[in-house]
């Protein structure tokens, strides 16, 4: 394989869908949130995305079965609201550079085959706290999604900065195609699987979109983490005051 | 040269052969396993690959005559059971990610070609111990390749590990093109040369086959490889022992 | 994307223009030069680069825009001298090594295509020195064009050095297509933003073109990085002070 | 540049060439030896070989004239003995491993043109040591070449051993393009520049091809290296005495 190719399960019928992106990245925010959205709207796989940049590996399931690295495009017909979405999540992006703009380049093309107009990409961004309430930080390819991501909730990212990896890319590469979106990054640690930030990207995203999505089981992942993260602190804790108290008992007895 | 290519010697007469992998790896477990059966089998070179993807060099042989880094492609026509197999040995897996994507695409192209119908491919899979009994983790494309190396003596690999290189990509780029395989990786340290795993391997495949293969060299070598390190272990006690009493004996001596 | 491509926002009428290239680089010096002339001159964007070779990322603007990396075209007739000039600026060089040759193939294709006959590339040279008066070393394909740069205050480049990356490339590739061509570099300590050293190596160029440019604001931002630095040099100094006291109190107490 | 490319200055009248080449590597051995064939042979350059795998910069020259990274052909007719000879040499070889493939095929697709039937490769091969009468190790795509290396004051080259590079690839590559070749490494210390290997490997050479070459400059130069590095020993050496004393000084009021 030297090329980046999508293989076609199904053509299912969609009008203008919007493409909803969320690969691995930090906090596996983008992944957490998107995974989510196709269980709970029951989305079905209809694409797969297979690339030499991604890692020289198969990944083993359950019972001994092998499959591919591989992206993956899910779709849904929100019939009542005449609202066609694509999913896209997945194991990996691109090793390399050259390799994110590769794979970037064939979903687009994908895409504007498949009449998409509008992407929202999601993901984290890494500020090294863990906020109860994590801000989303927004920017888009256009003043309109601007504004409309603004009263969804999410706040300006900070010029200067830059959106890395395919949550970028695919609106950087969309815009000349036709294809105008929102990049959505939930604050996160940047280490931690992190679904509360995953909750809070959803949350704007679903504002936006004007759906309704049971957040319970991101809730409960979210609610495991912190209680995680909380003992963990508590034993980081204690393992210090024993050194602390230790250091002191050898403050007492050695002078050199 | 820009692209890996595949230079046949002879074209041998092959009933939907199947594929036997070793290259190099954990343990140089495929490579000693496929090495043994070509020499046991005495199967025939029929076609070499080159790539732009093995390290730029070549190698020196006996009588300081050169040869390029290569993959080579044996068969053999088992006439009594009606099997015929092509067995992949070589000097090198590619150095990149997405070398070894075009080598694996190009190895499958070539297969299909041939006919080939199942794959298996050999390797090791690095536990950090040694044990005397090597287990067999296999992995499969479909539930009745899981069913048969499990009634021959491998055990399920767990889920959520992969299976990297070349043992993985053929797998995972052959059933696309109609090639059902099976990944058997014999447990082992992972920087020793390890026959024994590969002699593990190597029973759980000819049971699989139903042939049946002489393994007195293997066994040889295993034997040999443990007295070495039977021996080593032994200095390194007597090494730590010379130590600690060195220790015992400044302790004696020296309170700062 | 597979490529670097060229976007042509219009096709202005040019006469023999000239190239300018001021890509980020050493104290970023060619890209304050080429900026400040955009800025100085009124210069128009009439092209864009795109590469697979910039960094897999997009850029947050003002307002919480996004555009994909790139580089930029702009275009000046300076009708009153029959000049035309072609300006080249951008976010990055690219990353790697076949990238670079990648996207200065391209530039020359496209000037050739424009007719452009002659190019001058700006950058900086880092010797470790942040001298009060810069020189500019000079290096040409040709020797009619060493003489025009010796002649306008520039001093020969030493026999051995590099000139790495874009600077470099765009005149040797550009030379068997007809392209003659100059690289001023302006010396420059080599890891801060150098207005000093970009308003050198303007001077140099507006003496060869015959041109006169404002250097207000190059001076005015190099005066505010001399105080700045001179102010972090002083902090310095004033650290060092104290450290060396407090060494000296410890000395008088201690003879361990 | 996306591809490496070869431009012909001159068409030479050339009968079944034979290919020598000396690009730099370990002790710059092989550059040294045809860099002085050239020179003394009065060879002419015919030929330029540009690669987006060399280094993204140009070499500045004397008098302030840039020029890119090349390889060179050159040609001699050495009329009285009916031998012909292409001389090839360079600035870099390809810095990665594909790019060291393109290159070699490139130089092999380009020799076939040519009519070469024959290729010596020259080089050094590192051991750590400088001997006064350096081994020169050879190894051949032939057993005849086997034999006339060794005739000629050869060695052969150790088992399992790989020679890395363009000496390597050129008659790895050139044997299935019917040119059979010779690599002749002589022994070297590594990382100094040698003129005595590079003699040893020309004596050799000059051997197998019946000619006579002046090695005037080249035991010069090796003499002044030699000379360099015994001075440099001996004030190793004085240091190393120096500390000592000063250490015994020490050792004598210092008992902590």
């Amino acid at each position: 394989m030297k090329e980046t190719q999508i293989t076609i399960l199904e053509r299912p019928k969609l009008r203008s869908p919007i493409l909803i992106e969320g690969l691995p990245g930090q906090g596996q925010v983008g992944k957490l949130a998107v995974d989510h959205l196709i269980h709970e709207l029951k989305a079905k796989r209809f694409a797969e995305l297979y690339s030499p940049y991604f890692p020289p590996q198969v990944l083993v399931l359950e019972g001994g079965l092998l499959r591919p690295m591989r992206n993956e495009f899910y779709y849904v017909n929100l019939g009542e609201k005449g609202l066609d979405l694509v999913l896209l999540v997945g194991d990996f992006q691109g090793l390399v550079g050259t390799g994110q703009y590769e794979i970037a380049g064939r979903i687009i093309d994908f895409c504007v085959g498949l009449g998409v107009k509008r992407a929202y990409t999601l993901g984290g961004y890494g500020t090294g706290r863990m906020p109860k309430h994590p801000r989303v930080f927004g920017s888009a390819t256009c003043e309109e999604l601007v504004k409309e991501f603004m009263a969804c909730g999410a706040v300006c990212q900070e010029p200067g900065n830059s959106v890395v990896g395919a949550s970028g890319l695919l609106l950087g590469l969309g815009k000349s195609r036709g294809i105008e979106g929102t990049c959505l990054l939930g604050e996160t640690y940047g280490y931690i699987v992190d679904a509360r930030a995953a909750q809070a990207v959803l949350e704007v995203l679903s504002r936006i979109l004007g759906i309704e999505v049971d957040m319970g089981e991101l809730e409960e992942r979210a609610k495991r983490t912190e209680q995680l993260l909380a003992k963990m602190r508590e034993e980081e804790q204690k393992k210090l005051e024993r050194i602390q108290e230790s250091l002191r008992g050898h403050e007492e007895i050695s002078y050199v």
